[in-house]
């Protein structure tokens, strides 16, 4: 198993915890949370492999991948009452999770020979769109776009080291887009990093 | 015309009617209806044959399913008020279209040569997907998603029966599977079939 | 530059500001204003290169456009401030974009040599399906299904009007798509041009 299909299997069954955690806040059946714990899990290397083309979808091609989301599942659905609190685990996997997928998006993208941009782009794809998906279809806020919460930041700023360290020829680039990610978005949990939002300035510019 | 074509086609314009139902709901003019009718007509199907790579789109290689599902919806806008409740109206061609669907799915599949854990995937994603994409546009709770409602498993052991026709070398799979999630679905609907859902267990895991 | 091309430029560009002015509704920071951005002004036209299986989708093959939506987002963050009225903007940027991404998506099939009626089709996806992933994504009420807005209907009607003069053989086609488009949509923003929506027509026939 090559790197990146180990971080790929690691990105699918992170992201199928949280799934199926955010199926347990809307009280679905087992069914239900291992239909959300497979959009989630493979929602964004999905969308990659469909932009850029790529002869078969990797779930389509490792089936295997849908087994580890629906286990991921099971487990939560009865282990997830032993949670202390169910959202703060759900947002620290989700970093384990981001964290992952940037680098697996990234190093495929780098592998279909595509141009950095793109390259940037995919890790964004790869780790932001799978949380999306769950949190689009179980109309949950996204996480993605929390207020001012450092998320699609981290997963740029990840992969926009991935894109340096190749460009200089070092090794190890995906381990270091994977640390700056986690670290970015571990900040944001742990000690409320954030970035401005923006505000209306004056009454005359109310939301209508 | 195939088995295979005719099954789409079915589900294409049963579920167009769904779509126009929900339309209704939202109280849409007549092009919101098709729109939403199209959408929920060929989403599941789109996102199969976008997939699994197929040449052309069912409907882009054969757009006459796009005109069946835009009749569909004109048919609703002027006579939906003739029905006695619209939601049951809904629910239950919903159930029919699910179950044309889930074998159109197995059958596309099948003929692509895939392996049967993408086979039962695919019924799934045919069968599942337009009405989750029509409820998630239209912000209703999607129907697939409703607590401890047998749906997606429906779809679920439709597509295993045909899988185990074909391996038994068996004909009548794609009939057998029709049959069976239309019962379980109807059997959910009728009965109130149920499966348990998660419940936190204690006051110190509320939902947040 | 053909002329297709600086349609899809233009799209992008205006359907990046409205991206970000419902960024700006929900208050967001300025990675989340890129974001939806992006994803406003490249939706559409990437379902359509996926549904009609180009080779490569366009900002792949020309990541330009994800800067030209990011630094639309970058105005917006700094400058929305300034508008009288938000919404009033968003609105008619929408129609402005509407009117020129119609036109790029008729442009787009017809060079792919599809029939007509999926080129009247591809010419609505890319139009709409941007504006309708924007709005679900950030919890709006969808500007594309507003009750009995014309809006699908100005985009159906401008790509029949180019059908229409390549049948005839006639040049100007899409600057006449383009015409139609926009001033079907601005009659209904400026003088309330509506088509009649659906209603029950007796108190048994309530919602449910």
């Amino acid at each position: 198993m090559t790197l990146i299909s180990a971080l790929d299997l690691a990105s699918v069954a992170v992201f199928a915890l949280t799934g199926a955690l955010v199926a347990s806040r809307s009280q679905l059946d087992i069914v239900g949370f291992i239909f959300i714990a497979c959009l989630t899990a493979v929602g964004g290397g999905t969308l990659r492999d469909v932009l850029i083309n790529r002869d078969t979808v990797f779930w389509i091609g490792n089936p295997a991948v849908l087994a580890v989301a629906a286990g991921a599942a099971v487990v939560v659905f009865f282990a997830a009452h032993r949670l202390e609190s169910r959202y703060r685990a759900l947002v620290w996997l989700d970093a384990c999770a981001l964290a992952v997928a940037v680098p697996a998006g990234v190093g495929v993208a780098m592998g279909a020979g595509l141009g950095w941009p793109i390259v940037i782009v995919m890790g964004m794809i790869t780790g932001c769109m799978g949380g999306l998906m769950r949190d689009v279809v179980c109309n949950e806020v996204p996480l993605v776009l929390k207020q001012g919460e450092i998320y699609v930041t981290a997963a740029f700023a990840g992969a926009v080291v991935a894109v340096i360290f190749t460009a200089l020829g070092l090794d190890g680039g995906l381990i270091g887009c994977a640390a700056v990610t986690f670290l970015l978005r571990a900040g944001s949990l742990g000690f409320g990093w954030k970035l401005p939002v923006y505000r209306a300035r004056a009454p005359r510019n109310g939301l209508r």
